[in-house]
């Protein structure tokens, strides 16, 4: 809800001439813990989604230096548990939540640190814009994480961080936090101090039993809650959108629209959103490309993997670059224009409202 | 999440000593719109849900003079829309939200008025805890309402009410609100000043179509997102919890627990929840019976339809009797004593929580 | 697969010369229990479904007095377990089957009888088209079985009958059997020899714990593979039907067409069919109806429960009244004229057309 | 259903003295097309599924030299359509069907051959066991085959084959023809003579799109009855059960039992079976395994990929080696011995066994 003042597009509230029998009725709501809907139906109710949250963006140029002054001033350890600098939404009155929903922070981890194991019932997953060298422990299993690499760990694993270089690192986290504060379902155990194993693999069990195209272990033919895949390689994701742009050029129909590819990552049992509450997908535009206006229910955060480009969020133009994060709210049109080949992962809320029943998408039509 | 001053069972967070460089790296956090978890673990991350919301009770001998105060002093129309008081948990800092998730409110609607016709993106439904000479008209089909009648108006819904007689009728409102406001999925539009149908029909045409036991008409195959059926008549879910009880006492097992029947009201195309949002409920407690003490995640309101007993909420008692409403936060211990036959009816967000994989349950072992 | 011999409509096999290499060929084929599609193509593939069986009636008038002739000279128990006699489609060389996946028969129990307990894999259903005194008892629980009931004995289910008057009754029992025949699931165990509870209530534990409109037990939220509802009674058929109708003559759509009003059985757990295996549905068409003609995938069979009418199947007239029995194939055209109102009882394999993916419509354009 | 005489473990039939008034009853029932099922209970239920199909082998070094002289002798062609010889199963009575529900052939396309295209709604895959150089054309796209390839062409989906080489290719057709023809569902059309697209990339259009881990195109959102991913390569069916016994070998439960990997092909957009029809897997057992010995309800078809081992079918050891086929009939106990590392390719009708509510397994206790 907005808590914008009211303007053309608000819902009228009921207009009462103030008396004294109605101010007693109102002290005598207030002091039984009532609220009347007549005096605040425009806050209650909108004609469209107006989020308290406002579009944003923040540099990766801001964000990794300041992550790496944190890397020598705090120790990451039990106590704060993570590294990790929250975007922060300035609509969201100071709050460490990018959108109303969805938490994301830089997390940094210096040569040869631990972050400890810990497990909690939000669902969290990483992104790797640059570098290498830290492998995330997810149930025992410790994960390589690589740049273009994508990493869950849903909820109630426990998991941990462990850099096995001489070099820092470091990554995206996303969460839904912000949601599942709101709505009370929060737990939380400590686990071990150092994670449970320190080795290096270049691939994780879970990919080595479940990353393949189409395959299922028979050793795992249950329905899964959230994809038991730890990490969606680079590798992959670059083929396949690629793929997609020469078959477009091929003659074929592949993109989301001319010049504009895009996969999203799966749950391999469901072949749904990789966990209940986030969804995340990869989106690749040919330099040049100028994606169709689209209001959306539900918020995204975008983080430039590559190239440069504009994003037009609530008609204002925003120039991007690699690891540059962007806030869309809810039903706020945007655009991108791509001025190189330009790479960028996505994030958001869209399994929650379209569980909830509340999807609904607005392309603009250019013509009007 | 709970902003309690921290206790025992509160996450640490990191304990840094303050530096003039510390110092400079957090108002350059502030300056860029970011916020490190490690100052605020402990209020991000709870080791179970804590919510906001406190336990609290409404009783009906409040809430009904009030309403009809207003029925004298607040005219209902369009602006406003309705004449409806919400409860205002007083853990929320004013809002008009009963839960985090949910909005619960008397509506008052004094002889031969109207309130006009809207819809909107949120899920509603109506419970009758007495009265009745109202009809809900819900696109173009009049719903009489009734003593004990539960009845829904899902998203979308065109919807105005009605009142066909010379005397007042009150009801319960229940919606999801605060959950579409948080996450920001609200729509909403203006329909006509009168209901469309001012017919008084006894049953609905969505009954006549819809409310058979294990029917489905031909002509409506498809599966609904929310239940078809507009009204759940109260003689059928009185003779639902009498039945469960008369097969307890020949010795079946019929109840959720010795002497506490209970029926789930459902959408009849799928057999879930009524909407994809809130779920409802009605019980019935022998007298004398006391039921387990459950942890549950997810919020819940109840309202005594019949009977005396006591709520026994995070460990305080409250006694209970006809209307008075009761709110339940998520994971806040609870209990119920029926002194009497005590009937109740009970609404919650259980649907969000299971489709988004949080549902949990902890019954509290009597022996420890 | 039709036995028929080939027809333009046939697809061609290799028109090959026989040659002494080719007969070797042949003969080696067969020694080695092989078999060449090119020379039964038009066997095995065809341009449409092309069923062994046929469109056939069984009147009522010889059935029953089949049956009451079998009462006095068959008695009924262990061994042969029921007084069952099916019906033989004709196109199917002998097999006790009604049509490829449906076994359809008349069950006849004398005053005082009991058909033993057992249990089989196998899906069973009974409908009444006359009478009344016997009741099912499915897992223990007597079950009332009465003129316009649709009662349910999901596999693996224990049931008997038992007689509890002096007049006897006959009914029409329906299961997969034909189909669970050809895939081979049968799994069948002896029960009691009488039914293990002989009392004779109106209504059964099933129906006052699952029979009423939108209303589950909460000591039942788990999805059922069948319908927990044991019998459908006629009282909520004849008025579901009635009321479509009569919502058609006040102008709302609520027919399958003008003047052809119809519900399906379901399980109210899931809102699909009552097993697994077979629909059930129940129509009613006013007097002077004609339907659309149809081709579907699926073969079902019809009992016509009150009226008198016509039903065309593969352009062939066949005059019908109560007890009578239709059978028509796949892909078998076919459309039914009321010469009064016309109550019309329907089964089929519709759930396996559909689960396994092979269902198609064609309604044939009167037009053209 | 068997038609195995009598046995022990048969159903008692009625056990009724012959007179006249009985085999007039019987006449009459025979001239009315009906059955007593107290004559023939014996025949239609059965304590556990008894299947007309009986165990078979038959060997690669019979089927391919016979499929070579099919190459000299039989032109490929309209009428016919495809080169492709049937296995059929020696207990059902000729017909070309492996088991009641599958239909397993060798195909064989000299060089420079073509199989003109058509569709059929049968659901059809191919396994290659040696050799490459054919193409399979699924709705224009395609599709190289090869040794170890999986390749899909599901219901109604138009295809051809093409031999872009100068050497004869021969591969395994399988489909779920025998079931569609008991159940009359089947639809074919002629598609054109010649395959639509004769280009011969390494990889299909469909797998550029569609065969990644988890990942799925955001032009392809909608869910699938059948896999979208047209061939499964051998690259990724080898290395997933390798992994599977490494992980074993590391100390990892990756397998279905001690030194027995196995993988199912499965619907990307699902988790589920490939089509709506038809299950395949591949199984790899380490030298020396021999597997737990099981009932499974429904029939399956192996066909050996590489290695030597003993199937043992109702207690009855088949010695197999590369390209041999073994049907296993529904409820009939099967267990493998491998005596060197033994690769093995299966399919069955797993998907409609457990779709229709039929399915059950039994794993004989090696204790008793």
């Amino acid at each position: 809800m907005s808590s914008d003042t009211a303007d053309a597009e608000d819902l009228q509230n009921a207009d009462l001439e103030s008396t004294p029998e109605l101010e007693q009725l109102y002290a005598d709501f207030a002091a039984h813990h009532l609220a009347p809907l007549w005096t605040q139906a425009s806050e209650v109710l909108t004609f469209h989604p107006r989020s308290d949250a406002v579009p944003f963006v923040w540099r990766w140029d801001d964000l990794y230096p300041l992550a790496a002054r944190s890397g020598e001033l705090v120790p990451v350890g039990r106590g704060g548990e993570r590294r990790a600098i929250a975007l922060a939404n300035p609509g969201l009155g100071g709050a460490p939540y990018a959108t109303p929903t969805i938490w994301a922070a830089i997390q940094y981890l210096g040569p040869r640190e631990t972050a400890p194991e810990h497990r909690h019932a939000q669902n969290a997953f990483r992104f790797v814009v640059e570098g290498e060298g830290v492998w995330t422990v997810v149930n025992g299993d410790p994960v390589a994480m690589r740049r273009g690499d994508f990493l869950l760990t849903p909820g109630w694993n426990f998991h941990g961080h462990h850099n096995d270089t001489d070099a820092p690192m470091a990554w995206i986290d996303g969460l839904d936090v912000p949601l599942s504060d709101h709505i009370d379902i929060g737990f939380f155990e400590y686990g071990t101090e150092r994670v449970t194993d320190e080795a290096s693999p270049d691939i994780s069990r879970s990919e080595r039993l479940w990353a393949y195209p189409g395959l299922r272990p028979l050793s795992g033919l249950d329905e899964r809650v959230s994809s038991p895949i730890a990490a969606y390689r680079w590798e992959y994701t670059d083929r396949a959108v690629a793929e997609q742009l020469k078959l477009e050029d091929e003659g074929h129909p592949a993109t989301v629209e001319q010049g504009h590819a895009a996969i999203r990552y799966v749950n391999p049992t469901t072949g749904g959103d990789v966990m209940p509450t986030l969804r995340a997908e990869f989106h690749r535009l040919r330099e040049g490309t100028k994606t169709q206006v689209r209001h959306e229910v539900g918020s995204s955060v975008w983080q430039v993997f590559d190239g440069t480009g504009v994003f037009v969020i609530d008609g204002v133009r925003h120039a991007m670059r690699r690891g540059d994060l962007a806030v869309v709210p809810s039903w706020v049109p945007w655009s991108i224009e791509a001025e190189s080949p330009f790479d960028l992962f996505r994030f958001n809320d869209g399994p929650v409202i379209e569980r909830l029943g509340f999807a609904r998408t607005h392309i603009v039509d250019p013509e009007k």
